[in-house]
């Protein structure tokens, strides 16, 4: 049975899948195992940056009131009764003309109120003391990191939501978060349908390709951040395809079909759909690829089909399906990234629905360039292993020349978007 | 002893550094483990692509010799003697007036040498046969995707020491590699140095932090494509810190210590390279911050030692040790690609040295824009958090104002640059 099918935009159709969007649940982990994660709570300092008043440099910690009297014509003359490294802390109590050395990230001895740095001083001993001397007045509080100055206690440094990068570690490292709450990561199922489908293992024979999406879509959803689980191919049988997806749909989080989903004639989805009394939401989309996308909810998980064509599949993925992954990753920016970038030549095609060209982002003196990753025949194989972004061409123009604006998406950019439809 | 240095180029010393990089082992990982992993080889298509001729629309095979009288006024009827989906081929001869059912991906019959695209055909039954009639002509060859017009056979595809994302993972499914050899990660030690530090889950106390520079490392190799192995802080004795560090440079690709390496009092590491038999490739460069960043080899081995401040930890990280761990993984792209953007905000500390700021990119209508990440005290703490982008502003300079154009390096772009200095 060919079934009639009404497109939506785009637009709709994310609106449609994100009304299902749930956010994920929360798991502690090692700090070391934190890296590409997302962060489940906020980060809060807890305890003041710096903790306490340090010197910034290597030299003497004084007291001010002492330098009052020191200029070019007359030097001041201090004892040197303590020295001090990083980790350390002076006893000592500092008299008048007393004076502690001082290194970079120590802490500041109670009695004194500046830090004169080691190449404004003069040091030599006498009768078995150590002496310094300078040639200038200092102010209370020169040359010292306070306490607090650069965060104080309790403050909000990264949100819930943010993914972990090299430098948030480091901030996690610093506030004694050495088990991290992360997004507990969702368990993507992915089915490849088509009885045209090899294994990757199996030789070619006449009419058969191998099975490519699925292991595609596989590394899209770890970039995406969730976790693949390859169900394997559907079985040609409506009884068994459908026992197979009911089950599937059961044991993960999110389910997924490649290919399947045309209007051909050995197409079991819709029908199962309706066995399994899940709602579709949409099956058809006005866009160029991946018209076909069909997504269906069941119990409010999400059932997407995404198409057999390659590049329909990716587009399919990458607009309905990662931010669906990111939203239960708690991100408040689940959407690709849009941005404004010059055409870099001519893109002749005329475009009844919107298009999603897979693209190479550039930079040029300043400026964001693009350009279709695969334009001739010779690499539309490769166009989607090069692309590293999608141009977006609204429907209803007669094609664009170089040199006009346009939007694309940014496919490897981490922090992601509130919204990137109109 | 405080040691006289002589500050290089950061050129120069990237230079001195990558004379040591080596390039690494290889080892095959199943296809669902390689994304993410970069390419120890060339990806090769293994068959022609397609890799026989088929038809890309749901349509009929037919001759289209037979088509050629057929026209507004004059239909032309064929006998639909079979029907073949994607993943079969149909047995039967196509004689005179004969027509097979095709669908979109599926090998076409040895007569048939066009496609008729279904809408543009009647279908209909008479006497128990299937019928179908068209009103225009066809040339030989129309609507079939030809064997070899994508990707002919042992074209090489994608180059060794690529970054493996989904597109290039697709394309090693299409080519049979459910083995993929990858480079394998190299093992990077590192060891922590100063009194001052605690452990991540100690309570502050007087004079002492957290360690947070080895975490960051930690997770600044694994985005490099490294092995992190945590080794745990020198202890404060020189004999013991001489076999830690002996034992440790036998047993990892490259050695890393961050602290120790300022001029303070408290160094050991000068002595230990000096007893190790190491060379000192450089000890001082001419850069902020990071400007006492040490190198040393031992046998062609690299021994880093990055600075205690954090700031200055992250950037002689990306600056000298991802280009080593990228050569490891054979990218011919090893260091950070440089982009030219526009400064969105004064700038106005002056340069002695080449200064590499912690900043953030930002796209606004075409254009790349940047702002330091951390210009004020309260964000300081974060800005290595929060920055995708290191601005490079070079030495000799008064300050920098909003509209400037700079140079920027990207911190999370995977595919690299050949190289980035003049």
């Amino acid at each position: 049975m060919v079934e009639r099918r009404k497109p939506i935009p785009v637009e709709d159709a994310v609106k449609k899948v994100m009304n299902f969007s749930r956010t994920g649940l929360i798991e502690e982990v090692d700090i070391n195992q934190c890296y590409g994660r997302f962060l489940a709570e906020d980060l809060i300092a807890d305890h003041d940056v710096p903790p306490f008043n340090r010197s910034p440099y290597d030299g003497f910690a004084i007291r001010s009131i002492d330098t009052k009297d020191a200029n070019l014509e007359h030097q001041v003359e201090f004892e040197v009764i303590d020295e001090i490294g990083a980790g350390f802390v002076s006893d000592k109590r500092v008299g008048s003309f007393q004076a502690v050395r001082i290194m970079t990230g120590a802490q500041m001895p109670v009695d004194c109120d500046a830090v004169v740095m080691l190449e404004l001083t003069k040091e030599y001993k006498r009768n078995g003391s150590t002496f310094m001397s300078i040639k200038r007045s200092f102010q209370s509080g020169d040359n010292i990191s306070f306490q607090g100055e650069d965060t104080s206690k309790g403050t909000t440094l990264v949100k819930k939501g943010t993914f972990i990068n090299p430098g948030v570690k480091a901030l996690l490292a610093t506030f004694g978060y050495h088990k991290v709450k992360v997004a507990k990561k969702p368990v993507v199922g992915i089915y490849a349908t088509g009885t045209e489908l090899l294994d990757v293992e199996e030789a070619l024979v006449p009419g058969k390709i191998r099975n490519s999406n699925s292991h595609m879509i596989f590394a899209q959803i770890e970039r995406a951040g969730g976790i693949p689980k390859y169900l394997g191919k559907l079985p040609d049988d409506f009884e068994l395809c459908y026992t197979s997806i009911k089950k599937a749909v059961e044991e993960v989080d999110l389910f997924l079909t490649t290919g399947g989903v045309s209007v051909g004639d050995y197409d079991y989805l819709p029908a199962i759909y309706e066995k399994l009394g899940a709602e579709v939401l949409f099956n058809k989309i006005a866009m160029r690829p991946g018209s076909v996308t069909t997504v269906a909810q069941l119990g409010g998980k999400l059932l997407f089909g995404l198409s057999g064509n390659p590049s329909a599949c990716y587009v399919g993925f990458e607009l309905y399906v990662r931010p669906i992954i990111r939203k239960a990753l708690f991100s408040p920016n689940p959407h690709l990234v849009k941005v404004i970038a010059e055409l870099g030549e001519d893109f002749k095609k005329p475009n009844p629905f919107t298009r999603f060209v897979r693209s190479r982002l550039a930079f040029h003196e300043g400026k964001v360039m693009v350009s279709p990753s695969g334009v001739d025949k010779s690499n539309i194989v490769s166009s989607i292993a090069t692309a590293n972004a999608l141009m977006v061409l609204p429907g209803g123009t007669r094609g664009y020349q170089k040199g006009d604006m346009v939007d694309i998406f940014l496919l490897e950019e981490q922090e992601g978007s509130t919204w990137s439809w109109a």
